[in-house]
């Protein structure tokens, strides 16, 4: 057992490599999980990606990403589903038994937060039942405020909590990702009631650097070069109870420039430095 | 009595404005409030700045800011203690009751929240007799959680309040901007705590839209251009006792780039169009 046990690396991190590229790179490197996302999933094959991670010998920790249940029209709600059932096959065919949701913005013209968030509730009633029987857990990721309007109305472990709280843990948990909770004096205690309810069903890392680039998406900072304390944060998952993979998703535009091999290497080693015990 | 009785404009809201420039489209307009900035009441002149606007007959809001508590060297914590006490004579001398304080970031290398939010305890604890003494009120503003590292470590107005609480209400309150926490659902619920402890020492509202700029500082919108229910945040600090005025501050490349004037009459009339019962 190597200290990378617990080490998993975001496709994300690395969206230049292909997926064999990215196995490729894992085994060379003694990474053992990897978090798929859906697009680049369909374009190599679902089922050829399935095979391709088996035979690589790698666990897939996460698929990214379902949500964005927050319309309010009928048919674009029923697609939304559609394609969330969709998303919990694929992850069962992946092998993953977790699927992370990014749960949608405010519908142009909406300023409702309340009933949007209520929205979501509606569709975890509908995908939670679906999920289990395909052995699929939804992990409800709250997105950092400055994404409230356009990607994401759950802002807070507290709101992800509530909301997850009203379904069984197996069925819906949570995604602990520090980049969007850093900020929060609650988070800790948050973590601690995500843990004791079994709802801690990903961790990730990425940290917090300035200036954030314009439309903030692809500021991401590699672990070490920001504001976050990454030993705290996996220490808060730990005393809850949390012995799982840890991944690691950096959207960054800096990175994604760069060899994706040696990002890989690079983030392996931050991941080692910011977090052995 | 206009309907723009409460109205006040942030000096930043138009900085392509002269002092005077300003201070003669209030009159035109009919605005009777403006809250100002250091900077520029400094470069034409602290006490010629409060002739200008008593002789306009202008009342000053808020004074704006103070704050960058965090410091951990010795040396540069007395110098932002020494700046902050001149911002309170400053703000007596503007006849404003109200310094707003933006309490500062992390100390470059640092990841500590906590003892960051702790120094700017103990500066309150030190400036607070002293702005009393002036009849000058602290207003403690909790940033937007995207300005945590590099601004603002009080994040939401729970953990303003939880500061302000150490001490008096006629020494230390809290801002209430829409712009800073449109998205915490915890937010009315504090907004009616504070109203409940006489905390509330200014409303100002911006409107929230992205994407957001590079640098995220100069992205907040004008009113009913976003995402934010202007009529629903007034609708809560009227609930919780608050009469008072109401400030508008837009930090915006677009409106910057305009008339001023123009901007003025149109931000008036933003106002009346959202806020009006």
């Amino acid at each position: 057992m190597t200290s990378l046990e617990r080490f998993s690396v975001n496709q994300m991190t690395v969206k230049q490599l292909t997926l064999p590229e990215l196995a490729d790179a894992c085994l060379e490197l003694g990474v053992p999980g990897v978090g798929l996302w859906r697009e680049p999933v369909q374009a190599y094959g679902v089922e050829a990606t399935a095979k391709l991670v088996r035979e690589a010998g790698l666990t897939v920790t996460t698929l990214c990403r379902g949500g964005f249940f927050t319309a309010i029209d009928p048919d674009e709600r029923a697609a939304a589903l559609a394609d969330n059932r969709r998303a919990v096959e694929e992850a069962a065919t992946l092998g993953t038994d977790t699927l992370v949701l990014v749960s949608g913005g405010l519908p142009v013209g909406s300023r409702d937060l309340h009933g949007a968030r209520e929205r979501i509730a509606d569709a975890l009633a509908e995908l939670g039942p679906y999920a289990e029987r395909h052995g699929v857990r939804l992990a409800i990721e709250p997105l950092h405020p400055m994404f409230a309007s356009d990607r994401c109305v759950v802002s807070t472990l507290t709101q992800a909590l509530d909301l997850a709280e009203r379904f069984p843990a197996h069925q819906v948990g949570v995604t602990v990702d520090t980049y969007h909770i850093w900020w929060d004096d609650r988070a800790p205690e948050q973590i601690a009631r995500a843990g004791a309810g079994g709802r801690i069903h990903t961790f990730q890392l990425a940290d917090w650097t300035t200036p954030l680039p314009e439309g903030v998406l692809n500021g991401r900072g590699q672990l070490g070069d920001g504001a976050i304390d990454m030993r705290e944060w996996k220490g808060y998952v730990e005393a809850a109870g949390y012995t799982g993979p840890i991944e690691v998703e950096l959207f960054n535009d800096g990175l994604w420039a760069r060899d994706g091999r040696e990002v890989l290497a690079e983030t392996a080693s931050r991941f080692l430095a910011h977090t052995a015990d």
